[in-house]
C-alpha cells in the first residue's frame, strides 16, 4: 500500500487530437482533474508526428511547456514563429493565440502542463 | 515582440539543494511564482547525481513529477520503495512524506511541477 500514484507512460492511452484542425497529434493525460490529489493542474504529453500541427487557438488558462524531444515551431498571435527544441521551457500566457508545427523529420514531443479549466470558471 | 516566454534550459542556473540533508542534487526553476503568467504552479528540473539523494520531507502541496532520464527510487511514509524511470509520471499528494534516491550509475533527472506554496497559505 502506498500513498504515491505512479503511472507508466506506456500504460496511458494516446488519444488523437482533432480540435483546431490539428493533424498527426496525440495527447496522453498523465494526470488530470479526475485525480483528486492533483488540485491545480494537469500534465499532458503531446506527440506531433512529422508534417503534423496543432492549429491556432486560445483559452483563458496558461500553458507551461517542456520540450522532451524533437523540434517544433510555436506561432503566436503577433504572427511570429519561435523554433524550440529539447530542454526548452515555454510559458504560453492565458488568452494568447498559439499553434504548434513540427520542424524536421522527428516527432515533436512535449509536456504541456495546464491549470484545470474549472479554476477559470 | 512576442507574448510567449521561451527559456533554454542551459540558460537557467543550477542551484545546489541542501535542504533535508540532500546531496549531489541541483534544481533549476524553469518557471516560478515570480512569473506573473504562471498563476498556479512552477516547473522545476532536478538532477540527482549517482550516489545522491533528496532526504525525507513533507509539505502541504502536492508534486506532479515526470521522469526525464535515469532511474530512481521514491520512498514514501509507509516505508515503501518505488523504483521509477524515464517516462514515469508520479503524483506525490500533499502532506505525504517522500524522499528520492538514485538507482544505478546515471543521473536521475526529473521535472517536479508543484503548485505555488502561496496557494496553501
Amino acid at each position: 500500500m502506498s500513498n504515491l500514484i505512479i503511472r507508466k507512460e506506456s500504460s496511458i492511452p494516446k488519444e488523437d487530437v482533432t480540435a483546431f484542425n490539428s493533424t498527426r497529434t496525440t495527447i496522453q493525460w498523465l494526470t488530470s482533474e479526475k485525480d483528486k490529489e492533483a488540485k491545480y493542474f494537469a500534465m499532458r504529453r503531446f506527440v506531433v508526428q512529422p508534417g503534423g500541427h496543432i492549429g491556432l487557438h486560445h483559452h483563458p488558462w496558461e500553458h507551461e511547456i517542456y520540450v522532451l524531444s524533437g523540434h517544433g515551431k510555436l506561432l503566436d498571435d503577433a504572427g511570429n514563429e519561435h523554433e524550440v527544441g529539447s530542454g526548452d521551457a515555454i510559458i504560453v500566457p492565458g488568452e494568447i493565440m498559439h499553434a504548434y508545427e513540427v520542424v524536421g523529420d522527428e516527432p515533436f514531443v512535449f509536456l504541456c502542463n495546464t491549470p484545470h479549466s474549472s479554476l477559470y470558471e
